[in-house]
């Protein structure tokens, strides 16, 4: 959560001026969102969000998220659409920062996913992965394994001040990651941070997907590996098959596996529960206290690490034998 | 700025079950107010602010402030109106805080005043103290006198280490307000903390006002004080004595100022600055790091104490004689 750009009175005015969307009406800093400033904007057509882009973003990818985002909504997902102004532009400047106006969705994240959520979650990330084919950008994942052993380089020195034995536990199953990590699998625009507070319910009907900032091109499969993380564990770290399993059949639906992302599957979840443990000690390590963000404990995705390297096979994520 | 408190889904939506305003369609925290974890609600009739009352505001006092905002907006009074739930209540309980919705009021903080906006403000307080008139409750000011000798008391060990000196300066002026403040001036209900981020406007007009939390009885002319502080120093803590004549030459249009509230005036101004100086220092030296709260550097009043030490008459307000 946070809002970290203060935005003048005139400089708002004539942004949104630029916009044929009426007269501002309204203009409120949202406690949402860790990497950028959002922001709640009513004018007479309507309530939009704002968001102005904070230094973890890079401003060259930012054609490719906003693309994505009109790509996506042109073929039916239901996600922010950015909104053009007069000139034709959807990526913009405020403040000192990239900057851009997208349409407000409608909807509510669940702070407690039910089984209904993950299988409407399944559902919605292998149609996004199928609308996203036919994206012709592209973006790399730079919190793959090279990404995950600079982030390692950094945070080796400290890692045991958060948890004792981080150190050793993260190294050990970065070589074993290095050893056995593949490319060979289907790929395409995966989200890769499709967490609960990025997926909007209204009646515990799936009603868009929101965040997009993480989206890059990689395995399809890494996708689901992270939204087993992500939405699969109870809140005292145990793995619920029975959400796994609603997760993974309305995915199939969609979208059938392959036998190899299948065979992939616990060490792809291996991978995503260290990109997410290392991000989280980095941040443990290195935030700001004046920096407004509530930091998020690294411990929970070390226990769910620890899930996965006990995993034999994908049954164990619920889904019968194919 | 400031979102505190997690709420349940299954809270939440009992919560909004219990009025008669449709289904939620949105939820998302706010990061205005420091005391209150605010969130924007969405339902099917429209938006609304619900707030949930943190350690800082003390429950008993929240029939004061619910009912001052229902009988403001009964005398026309723009500001936001208590919902009543089925049963008729507005304050109710969410996640273990005392908890009201309100309604949502358009209109957008100015974040650098300009002179018609403080002669908006000066002709909104004055119908705001005349609309309080007849407000059948009452509380008592803990941010005056006696209050700022406890501030005092807490901060003056530490002092020094906000501001070299800090310690014996407001010992001196504390001893000055001590010996010369005074009660015998028209009281009534007086807002207390009206900021420029609790006025909004619309189109330059002033639309409306919030967070009613310090509101409390006391002398009305205090209030003026107060708004001569929050909105008539430019940002380099210089004094704008023509914002300051035309906020008080808009509020005398409304409610003139009495000859013993203008030669209080100085004196007000500086309680006014003490008080701010003093919670300031008490921020700066108590927030935890965790709080998610800008902290604001008490400087700015140290600054504008001084301005007023400096004052002979309220004429060096802007005012010509009466």
């Amino acid at each position: 959560m946070a809002v970290y750009t203060d935005v003048s009175d005139k400089e708002l005015e004539a942004f949104i001026g630029s916009y044929d969307i009426g007269a501002l009406t309204s203009f409120k800093g949202i406690a949402e969102g860790v990497e950028n400033s959002n922001y709640l904007v009513h004018t007479v057509g309507g309530p939009y969000i704002l968001t102005l882009y904070e230094k973890r973003v890079r401003p060259k990818d930012l054609p490719y998220f906003l693309g994505l985002m009109e790509h996506l909504a042109a073929r039916g997902i239901s996600c922010p659409l950015p909104v053009r102004d007069r000139a034709g532009h959807s990526l913009k400047e405020l403040a000192g920062r990239p900057a851009a106006l997208i349409s407000f969705l409608e909807g509510l994240w669940v702070r407690r996913p039910a089984i209904e959520h993950c299988a409407g979650l399944g559902r919605a990330l292998a149609q996004f992965h199928l609308a996203g084919r036919d994206f012709a950008m592209s973006r790399g994942n730079d919190l793959s394994l090279s990404g995950w052993q600079a982030l390692y380089d950094d945070v080796s020195a400290s890692a045991d001040s958060v948890i004792p034995g981080l150190r050793e536990e993260i190294a050990r199953e970065l070589s074993h990651l290095e050893a056995h990590w593949t490319a060979d699998l289907p790929t395409g625009v995966i989200h890769a941070d499709l967490f609960p507070d990025n997926v909007f319910f209204l009646d515990d009907k799936l009603s868009g997907i929101i965040d997009f900032y993480f989206a890059c091109n990689d395995m399809l499969a890494y996708d689901v590996a992270i939204c087993l993380n992500a939405w699969c564990f109870e809140p005292d770290a145990s793995f619920n098959v029975t959400k796994a399993r609603a997760m993974l059949q309305a995915y199939e639906q969609e979208r059938p596996l392959t036998e190899a992302e299948l065979a992939a599957l616990p060490l792809l979840a291996r991978g995503a529960a260290l990109r997410f443990l290392l991000t989280r000690t980095y941040d443990w390590l290195n935030t700001d206290a004046s920096a407004l963000v509530k930091t998020k404990d690294p411990t929970e995705y070390l226990r769910k690490l620890r899930f996965h390297q006990r995993v034999k096979s994908y049954r164990d994520y619920g889904l019968g034998e194919h």
